[in-house]
């Protein structure tokens, strides 16, 4: 114990940003003010119906006990037919393993593949949440900055000496994703020099022209990681799912049987059956696509001009700096003068992110639009 | 990566021995052999009607999207309620974490705690996983061998320089507990050595004459572990809980935020209606209870005559160091002969574990006549 007041160091991770606008929404909301929330990093919808119905019976049914350690025999294997649906990609179900979401698979990647000391590169922007994992490993984190003629996406001739390499596509929070070239030759890059490739794909789905490329397109020699959060519309019941290679399968089960004992069983049939539900699906990804337009039409016209499209996810990443040099004061001021949630940049990139801002577009239209307008009379007034 | 095969040396954690217990009883059962299942460290019963219900009903209503990290303010109120009505301690709420089980604590509060390198003493025998989670974790497990004359627990005079300690009561898998006085020299001792104690408290509510005593009836300055897994039946549901110190609770909460997000949603709601099932809660314990009269009667008839009468939770363990010098062996054979499946106490205690046995009662009753008539057959034939 060498931190303050009996803590330790690795603990000292450092807070979301993003919760103090969402504890200033509240207070605004208790106060009788109308906000929209273009915060949040979730879907509105809930999980689909017949995941619900379906759990409903089965609770009805059995004990819902512990279920194996990698997770329903069955919801594995539905995994593993996902990727011949989504890709064409030949899966042993016994390389997939269930998680209690993308968080868990984080814990069991990073424990499975590093030891302490260990540097782990992530390009920045990125979800703040793998340098805070990675630093209470023990671990750490190595921001690789990248920039937008690249598709806010590391390249492969400049990554330095690494342990390991994290990349997710579609990004949070540019929604920007990995062509086969570019992920073929983060692969290479990383295997050649020994580095451990993991490939976050939760945002697979949720595509809007090209489907994504996982990783396992690639090559087999990767940790993919996905979710039934996103897509699957599932944020709340803390499932997802990881593939790895058929050598590491049995110390991932290990690892796994002492740090979760299982995933939540009563969510892993939630999930069983929500890979059943593509119409309800498809139609949440209709509504991202429209959402989606009205962005890159709306944001250009209040002021937000300088944004690179996504290519899937639900935001949108806006370039400030032109406009602050305090993205944190600046979403504050938003809120509280035009009723609009966001994210300031300084969650995803410590540093260039006080020029930045996150949009999200993942809840209904009709807030997307009432948000637009208010962000449009917002900065006309400014 | 230091490991064999990509994979890093603090992965290289033992596997559960029970597995392969449970692996040859399903192979019996599949070629049509009827087991009694005394190996497993569950209840038989679902969670409690009422909560099944509960989240039914939630499940129609919203989206069950992320709660706070911390767990729904309604849980955590209620959940240190518990604390008045158990133990009559006044809790303030804000101290009450909810978890994915009782194993996500154990990760909070490692990482909270210690770091790399740090040395985190447990007694022997003892639950398997607190060594795994803390290798994996990159810290220094320091097996504390215990004595039946001691309860099975650590003894305050006897402990080593500690970054950390951690005590179970009841145990898990003798079932003995640490009367106030033992957890207060303990407490005592370690608060005087700069020794974190946390203490794992997931088989309260499972007592059979005296209540078991929290380790904040003595002190605020420790951790207390806890789960809706055992007395409220909710295993595979994984929901649990932990009490920190005040000046913790946002230590505690960066962390939860970055490693989990949230407990599942679907299960808090469950354990909310849970703690409301007090009838049929104490109906289950009331068979824990006539199942364990018949095992303290059976089992000295069938010959496993040195065993420590357990204070609490559904165990018995049992010194076979008599009969054999191989307990899994032994659990092997006894499986294969009598149907009957028990825990070799290898996994909980690597040296003396091949001397000793652990019986679980958590099944029906019926369940534990049967395995106690087998059992005496077997030993009768041997």
């Amino acid at each position: 114990m060498t931190g303050a007041s009996g803590v330790s160091a690795r603990s000292n991770v450092d807070p979301f940003i993003v919760m103090d606008v969402m504890e200033q929404a509240r207070r605004l909301e208790d106060a009788g003010r109308s906000v929209i929330h273009m915060e949040v990093g979730q879907p509105g919808t809930p999980a689909p119906q017949i995941a619900r119905d379906g759990l409903a019976a089965a609770m009805a049914d059995g004990a819902l006990g512990y279920t194996v350690a990698l997770g329903l025999p069955d919801l594995r294997a539905k995994i593993a037919d996902l990727y011949r649906r989504w890709y064409g990609v030949d899966l042993d179900p016994n390389r997939v393993v269930v998680t209690a979401g993308s968080s868990a698979a984080f814990l069991l990647a990073f424990t499975a593949l590093f030891d302490a000391g260990d540097r782990v590169g992530l390009g920045l922007p990125g979800y703040p949440s793998y340098r805070q994992i990675l630093k209470a490993l023990s671990l750490q984190p190595v921001g690789i900055p990248t920039q937008a003629a690249n598709r806010f996406q590391p390249v492969a001739s400049e990554l330095p000496d690494l342990a390991g390499l994290i990349v997710a596509s579609p990004s949070n929070p540019t929604g920007t994703m990995l062509d086969r070239k570019a992920m073929s030759l983060l692969i290479d890059n990383c295997h050649a020099r020994g580095t451990a490739f993991i490939s976050d794909e939760i945002y697979h789905g949720l595509h809007h022209d090209a489907p994504a490329v996982t990783a396992l397109e690639v090559s087999d020699d990767v940790y993919v990681i996905n979710s039934f959060s996103k897509y699957f519309s599932m944020t709340g019941w803390r499932i997802g799912w990881m593939v790895v290679p058929e050598s590491h399968v049995r110390t991932i089960e290990r690892l796994a049987q002492n740090m979760f004992i299982c995933a939540p069983h009563a969510s892993q049939i939630a999930a069983l059956h929500a890979m059943d539900a593509e119409d309800e699906l498809e139609a949440n990804r209709a509504v991202y696509a429209r959402n989606r337009a009205l962005m890159l039409d709306g944001l250009p016209a209040a002021g937000f001009d300088r944004i690179a499209p996504p290519d899937g996810a639900f935001y949108i990443y806006a370039d400030v700096s032109h406009l602050t040099d305090d993205s944190v004061k600046f979403a504050s001021e938003v809120l509280e003068k035009a009723g609009v949630a966001i994210t300031p940049g300084l969650d995803f990139d410590p540093d260039r992110g006080a020029g930045t801002l996150r949009f999200s577009y993942a809840r209904a239209t009709a807030d997307i639009e009432e948000g637009l307008a208010r962000l449009k009379t917002f900065m006309a007034a400014r």
